[in-house]
């Protein structure tokens, strides 16, 4: 198979974001280190604008947009973190956005794709209805749909994290990376196996929502059938072109529980101080199970986002005011 | 009044430091310098070894006790961040190290401070059960008092944050540093002042604990008579000695509400997601109430930690797992 995307197509896209994207920081831990028996790069794209690493391929994606496209204005189906990082993207262009989220979707997220300056338009919780109002807005309006990880520009731009990580750690042995709809992995590994060929790439999934690692073993892609995952951001399933990438590239998968996504995020809240949501835990999870035999090598892990609803915390808090 | 503490102190603090203590970064928002108008950078003591600014003065306190002093074994009185950072610094130095806390510690805390393998003693909720209690220990055992600021080589300690920051970032017009004991900031105006003699610094203090705001109006050191303050970091009074420095170094004293504090510790979470304490918020919280007129001046706040209980969040996480 020959790939469409490849390492140049990262390159232009890390161009392209300079000094739009944030340069997130890697954050690194004594007591991490400690625990796994070899050096922990935690490339923190929860400190990316929107908070998570998807305004990387929104924006790339947005930017190679004809002008005609850019004209008539983008649209997303996505209650999550897709949605605002396409609606801040758009702005930065000037570019109408329209983000339809389900009747369900909380207060929080349709605030922050209102904040950016998207239109939001509601629609029914069966994922037919979301895809219907979608393709019928197409139709009637002319909008491009940037899909969230189906998209060969977005992947390119969701690859420029570990790109950089690499730019700030110079050398890997393995990447942990999470596996939702698979954009990222697979901008992930054709960065990590183009300029660190013998670098191992782990993919890690929730075993409540295992198509990508079902699809891994058998060959034959499968969608996801689960959805009783924290980890809301991995509920989807992968495409043709993610699971052709992650075929050729990745290494393994490994599969965690609940239990472990929930201890993988309480390590980087209380020791590491980084609010990190379950999606985005779910590499160090991986990393945690113990599965993979590191040899005391060096690993980068993509923690991917930090999107969480903290209202009912600081109502919680806000209880306990004694004026 | 000559000042027994001055910047060399620091500076000498600093370099004892170096490689112990983390160089912990500065964060920056696009957001925030949008809400003040003028560039921030954040001083994520947060990201400090055991989890706040107290390990700097623990550290370098024990680093210049002699050699008798060190044999027989430091304590402290603290339920909190002190407590954890002397443990650490004791350990450090393979120094025998005894926290004297109160029956009412949350479990956190207890395990926390046992982690760092210092002994803890428990005592009454009476303040003076828990003075009564050290000093008993100190009498028996010849053990030597870290006091959390009332010490002049912890708030040496204290001062190598600013310092940092200051190298980082070259130059700063203001600096927001909450007041508890006064350790902090008393470190932090001496290395403000030394470097930077036109920078105004700038102390926060919860209204519901506003000795310092009371003391530096009146010019006549009171105690702290309330405790209601959700920053349980700030809840002590100033000594003599902090109350000395700050009348001469602190240009401004700002007063925050509880709901102000709230408000700051949501920011710092939701956009920056940082896991900061609610007296970590507190520089912050005295910031965003835009009392101070910065003209578009560079802007340095301290955030002092990010030890927060967060066993009942992640139990309602729990809690929500489907297997």
């Amino acid at each position: 198979m020959i790939l469409v995307i490849d390492f140049t197509h990262i390159e232009k896209a890390y161009l392209r974001l300079r000094g739009i994207a944030n340069t997130t920081p890697f954050m690194t831990s004594k007591a991490l280190d400690g625990l796994v028996n070899s050096p922990v790069y935690l490339k923190c794209e929860n400190l990316q604008r929107t908070g998570s690493f998807k305004f990387r391929g929104a924006y790339n994606a947005l930017s190679l947009l004809k002008f005609e496209e850019k004209t008539n204005g983008v649209i997303a189906h996505s209650s999550g973190n897709h949605g605002q990082a396409l609606a801040l993207a758009a702005r930065l262009f000037d570019t109408r956005c329209v983000v339809v989220m389900p009747s369900n979707s909380s207060k929080v997220k349709i605030k922050a794709v209102e904040g950016y300056g998207a239109e939001i338009v509601i629609c029914g919780l069966d994922p037919k209805d979301r895809a219907d109002t979608t393709e019928q807005l197409i139709a009637e309006k002319g909008y491009t749909l940037i899909h969230p990880y189906d998209n060969d520009n977005v992947i390119a731009g969701a690859g420029t994290a570990a790109y950089e990580l690499i730019k700030q750690v110079k050398n890997l042995d393995y990447i942990f990376c999470p596996i939702g709809g698979g954009g990222l992995i697979s901008g992930t590994s054709i960065a990590v196996k183009s300029l660190l060929p013998k670098a191992k790439i782990i993919g890690v999934e929730p075993k409540n929502a295992n198509d990508a690692y079902t699809s891994f073993t058998t060959g034959k892609l499968v969608p996801n059938v689960s959805s009783d995952t924290i980890a809301d951001g991995l509920r989807t399933s992968l495409s043709q072109k993610t699971f052709d990438i992650i075929r050729q590239n990745v290494n393994e998968i490994v599969l965690v529980s609940e239990e472990e996504i929930v201890e993988a995020m309480r390590f980087l809240w209380e020791r590491m101080k980084l609010v990190v949501e379950p999606s985005g835990a779910v590499s160090l999870a991986g990393l945690l199970k113990g599965e993979v035999d590191l040899n005391k090598s060096k690993v980068g892990v993509i923690l991917s986002g930090g999107n969480v609803d903290l209202e009912n915390f600081f109502e919680n808090y806000r209880s306990q005011i004694k004026n």
